[in-house]
């Protein structure tokens, strides 16, 4: 069947991707473009479909970023970097670019009905749930149900696999799908190697070390 | 309190953006440039803006076109002129752009929680319901649900006070508040005067004949 997959580069929308071809969907992936820092993530992304030989498109929606500056990731603060300690939800949140994954997935929608794909896969997980409420899956439930609505004359499914289990097990799992992480991009900054200090590189250090699986990364800081 | 209204240039937007004001709500506007062959429109949303000295801005995302090109007013078809009698629905179903109204408001909350606004306005209405899935209540309500589960950190309430009422319901309000129709565009084509014959004429020429308010509208083609 016709799928489409909003990926980023990441770890979690990488695996998704690599699940995806191994259950044999007819994908297409979908990067968006819309003034994040972190451009790097784009280069991952298309790197990732290349050796998986998957349809790739970017939506550039960079023209709109002046709507929504709020957070760390789009505006004029700086992505903040964290301690080795547990993030403090105060730092964490000024990463909530507003409103992503709806503007994300209703533009991923409107492109699954002009090329006939049934499903939208993205991979929001456990971990991101505490920050981002719309990477929960109550979230994913409702906004399935309102665009199923949306687009009554039209098949439209809303799928995120990765909902209800942890990015260490999302790793786990890449690792025997053989995805190769080392290609992946996390950090929020732009530079030539990961950060290791931002939360998105934070994070990434944590579900390898949980999950037992060697880190392919090079950090610019090694510290936990 | 602070709002953005989602507005076209329409008669429905601009009767919404004339209720807002006359509200007394501290409320923006928002048109959306998408590669929509009716740019008037725009043109058409600024001078009501102007008139009633409401901030504007447009959101351009005419970068994601080519994702969204199934119907005939973003796509190579061109918009479909329609009889005198009852349009046929597969004709109408043309001027469907995919998910067009999820995208908008998804864009149109981003920036609402980037400046502050607890509401976002948009003016479908009842007999926009049969052919447009995404302009009936039912939509509204499950789409408001999950876009506050989206942003729970945030204040967010998607409003459509037309949903339950006609066109010509709107003609009549608007009328009372001193809405400039003249000023409004409807066509789907881009052309000197409203052509008189595509289904956004029709259903603009009909409003107005049986709200029983004189159309100021000056159309090419001046069958009923």
């Amino acid at each position: 069947m016709k799928a489409i997959a909003v990926i980023s580069g990441g770890i979690d929308s990488s695996t998704l991707l690599y699940k995806l071809v191994k259950e044999n969907w007819d994908v297409k992936a979908l990067t968006f473009v819309y003034g994040q820092r972190h451009k790097k993530e784009i280069e991952s992304a298309k790197k990732i479909c290349k050796i998986l030989n998957v349809k790739y498109e970017t939506g550039d929606i960079s023209t709109v970023r002046k709507l929504i500056t709020k957070g760390a990731l789009t505006g004029d603060i700086a992505p903040p970097e964290v301690p080795e300690t547990m993030e403090h939800y105060d730092t964490l949140k000024q990463t909530i670019v507003p409103n992503r994954n709806s503007i994300f997935l209703s533009i991923a929608i409107g492109h699954a009905i002009t090329i006939g794909a049934t499903h939208v896969f993205y991979g929001p997980h456990m971990s991101d749930r505490g920050i981002y409420p719309d990477c929960r899956k109550e979230f994913v439930e409702k906004f399935n149900e309102a665009e199923k609505l949306a687009n009554a004359w039209d098949e439209i499914n809303i799928v995120a696999p990765f909902v209800e289990i942890n990015k260490l097990d999302i790793v786990k799992l890449g690792n025997k799908l053989g995805v190769p992480y080392e290609l992946t991009w996390s950090c929020y900054k732009d530079g030539k190697n990961h950060c290791g200090v931002c939360s998105a590189c934070r994070e990434r250090k944590r579900a390898f070390q949980e999950s037992g699986i060697k880190d392919p990364t090079i950090y610019e800081n090694e510290s936990k």
